[in-house]
This record gives structure tokens, sequence and C-alpha cells, in this order.
């Protein structure tokens, strides 16, 4: 991977004003300018209806507690917006279903069901709309997740891009099990789950005007076995005592990474060197003067474990096909709050920023 | 209100051709259209993972038992792409807050909480979305439910059309409250809560290129405390028996009549002097051609209550205050399963259609 911090403020394509009256396309880049417009606002228009959600601290999922605290819930949306909508190893589809079943898995939760909402243009190709959803029926079937409501909406032509898919899904969160951003504290173990950029660069690959020569093919996966894996509720030395969770989709590692150590009030440190970037992907950011830290994946996860747990959690990984190339890349340290810094493979620092918005949009 | 049938085949704006290749504008309506492509595609595509909504029959929301039978969810969700997206007496952000309230609602929920998902196209000004925002909160605190999770996507200018939200929603299903078009049978009666037509009429007073003077304001609103005061719990002489409820959004009555006909087997009669269509809708649908029948409500529910007990529902209904109009239109049969009969003014008797798509779309 390239050892160069990304200076945003150089790209002219994605990046936004930040003072735009206007809505731009980082304000969908799940970086800083996403966050922004959380923070500035919808939480202030929200109001009281958001107050709950607002303190809670905003993660992949809600969960609630239901029926006089008899269950309690992961709840989840995401949309999906992906250019193109088939792409080297899936398509809009899979990412619909496994995009939310992996916010829910992010909880903690055993995902339980998915609505699925479609607004479509006119004049888009009904085959195109079967094959997307067959795509979402299969990755359904393969989550163990039921499709149990759903909508169509259609706009004018002109007025939509092809397909656009909204996945909601409920999970069940096990009893004991807590993951949340706020558990994460100094001396934890920081774990991603495999090869990073994957996704990213293989939907580049393909979009119009920049297609280019790859042999990747999209992660996009449902995570919730592997993370029953890691939290092993049967294990001999009781649970492994993991703190937080998270997918590192749009904004890649760095924009996860940054989430955690603010919400946190916590350091982190990492070394470049550990972490998983195939050559394919060091290759094409390369080429692209991308940072493979902040490009979008869709079937990994990276995970902060308390340090006496982390390898027993590291090999749990390393028994799940989707966690093969599970690796510890960094710690969470008590220096300098809110601030994820890398050592780089000459043994320097650099600060691993949170990034204003995609690099490239409309990844997922 | 007209004693006209409409002709769906006469239109040439909105209504598509049922052997399109691709998306047409019909699709999304509401209609026959829209629900043929739920059958013949979106079923077949989903496969074993929709089995489960396929047999439980399609409504407006799903009902899941969770935690070990501990508690009965109802589970919704529906996008909104109305244009213009602010019109009298509302806007985007009420209808999906409302919208998806009233889908949990007619399960008999106590709706608890809601996601938020936008699809922005660039250049979108934020005040628009602030506004819409705004509502939504507004509209979150009046019907009593909290936003708990979204997301944020953005598309590029000329992909999208300003604002595009997503809700889903969770609801928690009393005990003993079981509501479902299989339910509904011979000698119910039907009742409406109140006025037709209103929504979809303003909503089209103010669309470009159509707009015409009226005094009438979108009815949208919540309808879950309607509904908990219909099936009033405490009653003394027990629950009234209440065996299906619809909100007759999209398609209008007329849509949702046909949908619990076929869905129940059973024929349907209404009496159309006995529906309450307000003077402004009837004169607004005459300049226009359109049939009251099949206009757009927002706030407004149509019952289908043991003949027993159809009083007592009607005196509870008019001691709410959305539901000061109600009235009974009509009754189930055993005869002519599937179809639905108006008996009109002059006594003759006509029968009521699925519509094909809305006959004007993007109402909601």
């Amino acid at each position: 991977m390239t050892a160069e911090a990304v200076d945003p403020a150089a790209w002219t394509c994605p990046v936004p004003l930040r003072d735009s009256p206007t809505v731009v396309m980082g304000h969908g880049g799940g970086g800083s300018m996403s966050a922004e417009l959380v923070e500035h606002l919808f939480l202030p228009a929200f109001g009281e209806a958001a107050a709950a959600a607002a303190a809670a601290g905003l993660t992949d999922s809600a969960v609630l507690t239901v029926g006089d605290g008899a269950a309690r819930l992961a709840f989840s949306t995401d949309s999906y917006v992906v250019r193109p909508m088939f792409f080297p190893g899936g398509s809009i589809g899979d990412l619909a279903v496994n995009g939310t079943v992996n916010d829910l898995a992010m909880s903690g939760a055993q995902p339980l069901c998915l609505s699925t909402a479609f607004i479509l243009e006119e004049g888009t190709p009904l085959a195109d709309l079967s094959r997307i959803a067959t795509a979402m029926g299969e990755a359904a079937r393969r989550a163990e997740v039921a499709l149990v409501t759903g909508d169509t909406k259609v706009v004018d032509a002109g007025h939509g891009h092809g397909v656009f898919v909204n996945t909601a899904g409920i999970g069940l969160v096990p009893d004991g099990v807590d993951l949340r951003p706020a558990r994460v504290r100094p001396g934890d173990a920081i774990l991603v789950s495999g090869d990073l950029g994957v996704h990213g660069v293989a939907v580049l690959s393909c979009r119009e005007g920049l297609e280019f020569g790859t042999t990747l093919q999209s992660d996009t996966a449902p995570l919730h076995e592997l993370v029953a894996a890691m939290l092993d509720r049967e294990a001999p030395g009781g649970n492994p005592d993991v703190h937080a969770l998270r997918d590192p989709t749009r904004g890649g590692l760095g924009a996860s990474l940054n989430e955690i150590a603010r919400a946190a009030g916590v350091g982190i440190e990492i070394t470049e060197r550990d972490i998983p970037v195939p050559d394919a992907v060091a290759d094409a950011c390369g080429i692209l003067g991308l940072d493979p830290l902040y490009v979008a994946n869709e079937g990994k996860l990276v995970a902060f474990v308390a340090a006496r747990d982390a390898d027993r959690v590291l090999a749990a990984m390393r028994r799940h096909p989707l966690g093969r190339g599970a690796a510890v890349i960094g710690t969470v340290v008590e220096e300098h709050p809110g601030v994820v810094v890398a050592r780089t493979a000459i043994g320097a620092s650099r600060i691993v920023d949170m990034p204003l918005g995609e690099q490239l949009p409309r990844i997922c």
C-alpha cells in the first residue's frame, strides 16, 4: 500500500464544499461530510424524536428492548445506489441483503428478517430487476434471513437511475452480548477479518470511463456467522470479551477507526505493514492515487477486543471461511484521544484522518 | 361523486403496457400492475427467502413472533417519492412518518420506532432537506414514535429527484389482536373513517402543469390511536371484533377493497351515496376525469367489522378526531367472490375494478 496520506482537499471529483448550500456527493460518502449532515441537519431537525438515538451514539444499528424486556432487537437500514448495478463478484442485490445483515451483525445480533423497498426508474429493463431480485433471494437464503415485507415505487425516466434498493432488518441480540463503541478502551487489540479494499476496487474496475483489468471480485458476504464464532458463547474460558465491531464499508477502515476513536474518546495506533492489502488492491490504488485505508469493503469487519482475549478471537476468526485472513493490526491507546495514527513501513508515523467523503462515490 | 366507472385503458398518461419489457409508471401505482410485479417477478425471484411472506398473504406489514413468543412485532417499509415534495397540508416528510406508522397500525400494532433512509440528488438545497427532516421530527413526535437509525446516500444530479425517503417501522401487536384479510367474512360491515380522496386531490392541485385552486389540504395523519380506540380493549362488552384494516393510499379505496375481496375470497358490495366524498374532491375529480374511489388517501382507513359490533366501532370512530366523518359504506357478501360491486346513485350496479396503476402517479 501507499505510505502517503491522501489529502482529500486536493481532489476535485467527489470532494464537497463544506459550506455548500446544496447536497454534494460527499454528503453520501460515509466520512466527515456525512457525519456533519447527521449532526448539524438531521438530529436538530428530528429533535426530540431522535433524542434517544443521539444519546445512545449513532451506530450501524439501533438496539431496542421490546415486550417488557423479553427481547433485545437490533434494527438497521441502508439504501443502495451502487453503480454499476452489476460488478465482478456481485450486484446491488447482494449488497442490499449482505449490507443490512452485516449492520445487524455488528451489534452481535442474529439477523431474522429484512424488508425490501425498490425505487425503479421508468424504462429500466425488467430483466435487470429480476436479476437483482434473484440475487437478493439467493443472498437472503445464504444468510438465512427471511424477506418479509416490501414496497415498490416508480419514478419518471431521468429522475432515478435504474434500480435503487432499500433494506431494513431486524435481528435478535443474544443475552449477554453488548457490542458498542463506548465499550472500547485503551489496551484493546484491533483485528481485521481479512484483505481490505477488495470491494471498492472491484466496483471501480468496471465503472464507466474507468474500466481497468483486475482479477478482484467484490468480497460481499454475510458476516453474522463469523461474528457468532468470534463471540463463541459456549467457549470453555467464558465469552471472549469483544467490545465493538464495525464493517468498514463507505470510507473504508480509515473512517471506521476514526468513528470509534471519537465515539469512545480513545486513541488508535495501527501498523501499516500488518494491514492485509492484496497486491491487486495496492496496484490499483497506486495507479488511481487512492489510499486502500479509505477504500470500501463489503465482507470484512474490524473488531476491538480485550487484550487478554485477542489471541483466541483471532484463532476463532481464522477457523471461519470469512476470517481466514484475519490479523491484529493495532492497539487502542490512551494518548491522542479521537486520533488514529499509523506507523508506516519506514517506521514513521502519520495521522489517518477522517475522510471528507468517499474517494469515489456510489460504491454501495 | 361521479357515477361513471373510469376505464383505465382509455388513459394514455400513466397506464402501462401489460407486457412491457421495461418498468412503467403503473408498476408503482399500487394497482394490479404492482400486484403482478410482486407475484410474477419479486416472489419467484426471492424464492424460498420470501416463502413465508407469500404464504401469509401480502399485507401492509408483516407480523413476526420474536423472543420465544414473548412479543409479536409488526414490521413494514415504504419509500416515498411524491412530487411536489411540499403540498397543501404536508410534505414528503409527513408522509414518510405517517405512512409507515399507518401500515403498522393496520395490523393493530402500537408503533415503536422508525428507521429513516434518504437518497439525495446532488444539488438539492439543504434548506429543502432540513424542512423535510423537520416535518419528519414533528410527525414522529405527534405519533410518539422514535427515529432510531438511518442512512444517507447521494446520487449524481440528473439521476435522482430532490429527496427520496424510505422509512421502515417496528410496532408491537397487543395480545389478542389479530387483524388480517383472511379473517374477513360474509356479513362483515365495511366502514371508512372519513372523507375520501382528499390527499390525492391536494397533491394534484399543485403538480407542475396541473395547478388548480382548491381549499383541500392533505389528510396525512397517524392513525394508530384511532385504531386503538376502535379495538378498545377495555370495552365492557369485550373487544369489538374487528377483522381487518387497510389504509387506502395508492389506488385509493377501490384498490384496497379489491385486495381484501381477493385475499379473503369474498364479494364486496358498497353503496356509492354512503361514501363520504367532499364536494371539493368530487368537483376536482369531475374536471380531471378521475374517480374518487381510486384517489389516494393518507389519513383514512377502511375497516371490516363483525356485523354485531359495527355500531359500537362506528361510535368509537366518531368519538375520535380522526374518525369524526366515519360511515358504514357496505357489506361483505358470499356472492361474486373477489369482485367489488358498487350500487350507484340511481340504484344500478357497477363493478369497481382493481385499477391497473395510479390514475396519476407519484402521489406518495
